[in-house]
């Protein structure tokens, strides 16, 4: 890492970047339909683009412009958004508040939120396949089989489903871990490996992936700490709410010390996992800033 | 068309491939997952499969072996099945039955439904890139952004908002359309494109999207007729039901008689699409059949 690398310069340009994108990305796609004011609404309510911002640093090491990686980070903010927006529903958390504003469903209704979720889960395949404009069909083609791994019955939904299912239970290491791997563990990977499975990068998907996984987890025990120390203002919602619902985490399971512990011991394995390779700054850069934040 | 062609057998034969088919796609996408089993109820639950045999149909005029459009045809039921599930919602439309058997939230709730649908639809673009098994690598990325837009905020998904804003609303014949041309349209016409993108057939292409335009009006038709005249046992749902919400239809604004007529002059202009053409007994068929059913 050389000495003057400014991490904090680099994540912000970066996000301005992604907002940019995710504007012209709903325009394009869902510009004067009915749904397009709830996408707009979900996507835009200022999140950290944690997602974009590991394309964008995984995809610049291999090749430094930023418009190279254009689709993989829109396609997987999309599917992140969608899932807060289902995650949301009365039917699911029932979440009234994210990111300190309304949730999509208390704006717009329920069938709104519902569809444009389902709009934005579509449309990242969308995007996605609009990278063969810049890069090899196959390589899109091996993109769009990841994302849809990720994303689907054995990723993201399997996590939510077990986190639904494990309300209430008694939960251990293993299962919360399980729950983690799928729920944010699989589309943060996912974000990582992206850019080597477009530019066909053996070497560095295989890197990406274990670094992906560890990021993935060290951010996931971040959020459970958060949710007990976090300042409600920063974190746009309250805290405390794992307690509330007898809800496993890393804390309960580990103590709040062991708990930061874990976290550190997970971006240590992510820097670990990028030795031999140049260029990665702004991962190393990422994995630290998963773990150090206030939100 | 060959004298002798029987499409009753040919159909039925699809049918038992195609529920094969869906039930291995689950098995290999979702076995083991806590979604798979309301995935499984919501795909067998014994539906016409009218997509996945456009897909047959399509596909068996350019190439006869069933097996090379397995990918697209299973990509379609995952994509209608999901709107199925999220459609019946207590949200959406309400509905407790489908197909006489209580809908999917029903059985499971509401949280699984919408992660059952949520998994159908990712899946729906897992299975299609699967499809680089057989087909170049460039069609099947044209496939899924093909099926991304049918799907998406300008297709299914606009479709099924502009039908719930339109609840209650005066409705003319052009704003049905409109709806309709999204809602059902829009995922029927890509059934029977997708074939001809695969394929790389660009004349069949044009014309299979014409026939899906018509398919998928005609169909919408006959169901608007069915709603009043069909048999509530037959079709596993009350019939009326169009009426009682004071919804717009085609024979509310064109009268039983005029919705036939039209639905009619859209199976011919159907099968006008595909003149010139060899190999479309499949398809001739099932435009006829579209209009010609009792569920």
């Amino acid at each position: 890492m050389t000495a003057d690398w400014d991490g904090a310069a680099w994540s912000r340009e970066r996000v301005s970047l992604v907002n940019r994108w995710l504007e012209e990305a709903v325009e394009r796609r869902a510009g004067g339909t009915r749904i397009r004011e709830a996408m707009h609404y979900a996507l835009m309510a200022g999140g950290k683009r944690l997602r974009p911002l590991l394309v964008l640093a995984a995809g610049e090491a291999m090749d430094p412009r930023s418009e190279r990686w254009r689709e993989p980070a829109v396609a997987v903010e999309f599917i992140h958004t969608y899932s807060l927006i289902h995650d949301d529903l009365p039917a699911m958390d029932d979440d009234d508040l994210r990111r300190g504003r309304p949730t999509c469903h208390k704006v717009f209704g329920e069938a709104q939120a519902i569809l444009a979720g389902d709009a934005l889960l579509t449309e990242a395949f969308g995007v996605l396949a609009e990278a063969r404009a810049q890069w090899p069909a196959a390589a899109v083609a091996d993109a769009v089989a990841l994302l849809a791994e990720a994303a689907g019955a054995r990723g993201l939904v399997d996590g939510q489903a077990r986190d639904l299912a494990a309300e209430g239970q008694a939960v251990g290491l293993a299962d919360l871990e399980a729950i983690h791997r799928r729920k944010t563990g699989a589309l943060i990977t996912a974000a990582a490996r992206l850019p080597a499975v477009l530019a066909g990068q053996a070497a560095w998907d295989a890197a990406l992936g274990a670094y992906g996984r560890h990021v993935g987890l060290a951010f996931q025990i971040a959020d459970d700490i958060l949710n007990v120390v976090g300042d409600p203002k920063m974190l746009g919602k309250p805290t405390g709410t794992d307690d509330a619902h007898d809800k496993a985490t890393y804390p309960r399971l580990l103590g709040l010390e062991g708990a930061r512990r874990r976290a550190e011991d997970e971006v240590a394995a992510a820097r670990a996992s990028l030795e031999g390779l140049r260029g990665t700054e702004a991962l190393i850069w990422l994995a630290t800033a998963a773990v150090d934040r206030e939100r």
